[in-house]
């Protein structure tokens, strides 16, 4: 069962437990609209559902709400920001502004962040760039999960890829992916539904396929996109590799299977080899490489080429980057985001301890 | 049947043959060595046997054998390459070199190229930031065959990237991968041994799942890392995607359906939306992140660490990307590379045509 609620009630309410936490008022606004994005763009769980665990790894001391953001190091197109254990729904924003500053005179901007805290979801921090006809990209470590190919070790996390890119009567051009066969919130959906997961998605403590959805809390790990060797799993390995090294070893922040978890009642390893969590922001100016008009006119006729491939099924069209999730967004700032009855029990246990009226049922 | 032939006789062959086409001896010179080390490095698809490729495309006044490469665009840190039609094994290092000295002097370097060929094999132009201290990224586009999910059009190459990152007494990490869940020279091998291929790998010409490893020749088409949607075939179709964008629109050049496939007996569809093929290649300096040797130390923990990840066989040990080719040019340096007898057919004939005295079977 889910009730719908008002996108923009979600919102406030976000922005008011945050600063009710100790974020100042405009970090806490810009971290309660990363999160309202996930709502907005199907990625239920990175949305509001995921507040309760921010707030509960500020109470392990693991999350400092009022941090001194720092750039400890710079070139004309690079930059590291030490996020000072930060919310990475603030530090990622902050990173990416200094890659479009740096993108406005260099051409292109990177920057890497470490000392920080789950970041929301990739596309937030990518698609800022796409207002300044620079295109985005966004990546970050993450809690581990996953196993390297051949391997039963939990040692990357899902480790996901954003990149943001402006079009010009079409809309941008958005990918947002895990570098896994999926996202974890796809198998928390079919643990709810009592329902098993395809084969490809995980793998048993032993290391052998499975399809239960509940692996990992069996002692399982998550799969790498392509699954087994014969399917390119190593491939998706060798993508959340490369996403742990540029986030966590450019920036010195923790990697591989020191990276902390995200859920506050698991420790963080006792010998880290970084600090906090790592992201790495890159923004590239377009008219660094042509003209903004005629770029975005090209994009446009790819996005329209593409969008009128020849179908398998007539009723499966053939969708460009960022179109789901666009749809979508349409739809639930008319109708509310849904959310579980757990979700709503959650916030309501939040409400009452940040002394906030919290009243989802009356906006609908 | 293969015969085993000396690497470095199957180097200065294939410059020969590239300077009787042609080419400047520099030139001739370092599209040999591209092409050498895809034979050591074990893509055989992509080494001396493909020569034969370059010249059928020559012939047809596709490719140019002294080609004017200029610098059409640049910012601090961005370059544009017109490659003037020559060959992309030439246009690609040229790009590479100039990613290279902006990064020097910005931090990062990154150079899109248009009006090109097939570059080869995606590492060698990553590779050459290894001994500057510097991360090399390349990618490029290549002849349609793959389809996007959901359809049965061929948009796409098979678009592969490479990362390479330094260490420091471990040997670099090299990522080298196509955004298919096979590259095509595999479906290639499977038709040599008359073997089914196993699913996931292609689709037929309606769009079903097929074992027809000669599904390409039968009017399908290659699939996106990942396979079907459910096991993640999208994103391999957003990356693909990608590095289509980032070769071809950012630089000028023919993307999806348009560019121009590499054999020469297909000819190029005659309403082009850009120049050639197109690449993109970055170089990252590390110390533009943090001191150089602080970064490679932690890159041997990672490899270290990775590299003991407990199996899941006792037989199979966990990768680190690049372990596979460089033990295989070990082997190859020591034994030689392996010939297919097509292969030596063909290379006789090139022989004979630029009149060069080829004996491989007296270099073994």
């Amino acid at each position: 069962m889910s009730v719908l609620v008002d996108s923009k009630y979600l919102k406030n309410f976000t922005q008011a437990i945050f600063e009710r936490m100790g974020c100042p008022v405009d970090q806490a606004k810009v971290a309660a609209e990363c999160l309202n994005q996930a709502d907005l763009r199907g990625v239920d769980s990175h949305g509001v559902a995921r507040l309760g665990g921010y707030i509960r790894l500020w109470e392990k001391k693991r999350l400092n709400a009022q941090p001194n953001i720092r750039v400890v190091h710079e070139t004309p197109s690079t930059g590291v920001i030490d996020g000072d254990l930060g919310l990475g729904l603030v530090t990622a924003p902050e990173a990416m502004k200094l890659a479009i500053k740096k993108a406005k005179q260099a051409g292109t901007g990177w920057v890497a962040v470490k000392n920080s805290n789950h970041y929301g979801i990739a596309a937030f921090h990518a698609m800022m760039a796409l207002e300044e006809d620079m295109i985005g990209i966004s990546m970050t470590n993450a809690s581990p999960l996953v196993s390297p190919t051949f391997s039963k070790s939990r040692f990357l996390g899902t480790n996901p890829i954003a990149v943001a890119i402006p079009a010009l009567n079409e809309p941008p051009f958005i990918i947002d992916m895990a570098t896994t066969t999926v996202a974890n919130g796809k198998l928390e959906v079919l643990q709810r539904e009592g329902k098993d997961a395809p084969l490809g998605w995980a793998q048993d403590k032993d290391g052998l396929p499975t399809t239960d959805s509940f692996a990992l809390k069996n002692g399982g790990s998550m799969l790498p996109l392509g699954g087994d060797r014969l399917h390119g799993g190593h491939k998706g390995y060798c993508l959340g590799a490369m996403v742990d090294i540029f986030s966590a070893i450019l920036s010195g922040a923790n990697y591989g299977p020191w990276v902390p978890p995200f859920v506050a009642f698991l420790d963080p390893p006792n010998d880290p080899v970084g600090d906090g969590i790592g992201h790495f922001l890159g923004a590239m100016r377009i008219d660094a490489f042509r003209p903004a008009g005629e770029f975005k006119s090209h994009m446009d006729n790819w996005i329209k080429t593409f969008r009128n491939a020849e179908t398998i099924e007539a009723d499966k069209k053939v969708l460009i980057p960022g179109d789901p999730e666009r749809e979508l967004t349409i739809q639930r700032l008319e109708e509310g985001v849904p959310l579980q009855e757990a979700v709503v029990e959650d916030l309501h246990r939040l409400a009452k301890q940040f002394e906030y009226n919290f009243n989802p049922e009356q906006h609908a």
